[in-house]
């Protein structure tokens, strides 16, 4: 059973920031990867349609035998968690926003802090949530930033373009009164936009990306339950609902390391 | 039959630009519009999964005893038209590609013409086989600008950012010897953002867009097959994949009328 593969779902690409993390925490551990790239992006949709989205590519990563799940795209966190974990119990399954809401905390424990995130996790307000369960009177100040997304994917990732739309997301948010000194990326698609950001927010601020906390979550799931693998040799598979060919081009960016077009498989959810 | 109405099938909202300039030409007709707004964007997936998402579009609208189907999507339009004007046939199916370049080839007859469109559109070269389909010798430059979908969502239109991402995309459109005469907006998003695009283009380029020559091409059908219904008092439906509130409350943006938010329904495809 610790030989099963960890399973990691995103829709599309942006995961793979997380999967990254996860490949220099756990370099034992297989790793099947599916992103729902047909159906991208999440940010915009409805919590109806992404928690049904997400039972179908969590259905499909089930077929491959995982140990794990890990919901490595913060809208479908936000959205779909509880109806995942119910509906794949006993599987271990983690999220991303909770490990990111303890992040910030203990990186501006003072607060406020403030959360960059797609229109529909700012809505849904999940990560005010999770932040504000583990110190209660912490401010917590939020900003819909979808054109990151676009710049993100359109390798747009520095420049006055991104510069630019930084200063229009950044600047409500850094206007707060005492100003924030935590800032969550709260997409897996803005960490590669990281430096523009910082700039942009300035040196007082830290950026808290849930990428490292969340692999140290799963880790610990994974020990307590006795089900860590290996030393390393570990493997990675990836699943796509659209365009593989894209998918390995473009899936470097994110992941940091080469992707085999043979190890990107097709499938219809 | 003639009082059966026109289906209009986009992946999101963009179609209503022509479902506005339909509305305006033909007042006694009935339209029932449906948005794939659960999978948009079309414009960075395959052409084999927007070929299957529009036949499946396609098919709820058939449901609605449609007598003419307009594909008011660029993108699907130039990957699908073929499938589904074999599929639905003997329906007449019009889409906005030839429409499109039919207006390029009037407005600039001397060239070159430029085409800034979706990477799917673009990639796939339909602009520009079917404007050398008129003028066979017709010098054609094209541009993807999948930033100018995230600005004309987001409510963008006018401003620094959606003037620097005009500079970005037009500026090597812009260089081509001799100078473009005719720029096809070849994206229903891209309307909204015309002042600015027009700012940026200047005023030698004259900028088409294929609603009007759309509308025109679907009044000739209707007339032809003696379709035509009425003097006025048409009917207007809306079906969406998703967020049928969100449809309804951002849609008027590109239909220029008030959308009615009980006149929209959530579909499954």
């Amino acid at each position: 059973m610790s030989s099963a593969s960890i399973g990691i779902f995103d829709s599309g690409m942006g995961g793979l920031t997380v999967m990254r993390a996860l490949r220099a925490r756990l370099p034992g551990e297989n790793f099947v990867y599916l992103g729902d790239t047909a159906r991208l992006p999440y940010g915009t949709k409805s919590a109806d349609t992404v928690t049904r989205y997400a039972v179908q590519a969590s259905a499909a990563l089930m077929r491959h035998g995982i140990k794990l799940l890990v919901v490595a795209c913060n809208t479908a966190s936000a959205a779909a968690l509880p109806t995942l974990a119910e509906t794949l119990a006993p599987l271990p399954v983690v999220g991303v926003i909770a490990p990111g809401a303890a992040a910030a905390v203990a990186a501006a424990p003072d607060g406020p802090i403030a959360v960059i995130a797609t229109e529909g996790t700012v809505k849904g307000g999940a990560y005010v949530r999770a932040i504000q369960a583990i110190a209660p009177h912490m401010p917590v100040v939020q900003q819909a930033a979808p054109l990151f997304v676009a710049l993100a994917e359109e390798g747009l990732h520095d420049g006055p373009l991104p510069e630019l739309a930084a200063q229009r997301y950044l600047g409500p948010l850094l206007a707060t009164v005492p100003r924030p000194r935590g800032l969550v990326l709260g997409c897996t698609h803005f960490p590669v936009l990281k430096a523009v950001i910082g700039q942009v927010a300035g040196p007082e601020v830290t950026l808290i990306d849930s990428a490292e906390t969340t692999a140290a979550a799963v880790e610990n799931v994974l020990r307590e339950k006795n089900l860590l693998n290996g030393e390393g040799g570990g493997t990675a598979r990836f699943l796509a609902t659209d365009a593989p060919g894209r998918f390995a081009h473009l899936g470097q960016i994110f992941l940091g390391e080469p992707i085999d077009p043979g190890s990107v498989t097709l499938v219809d959810l």
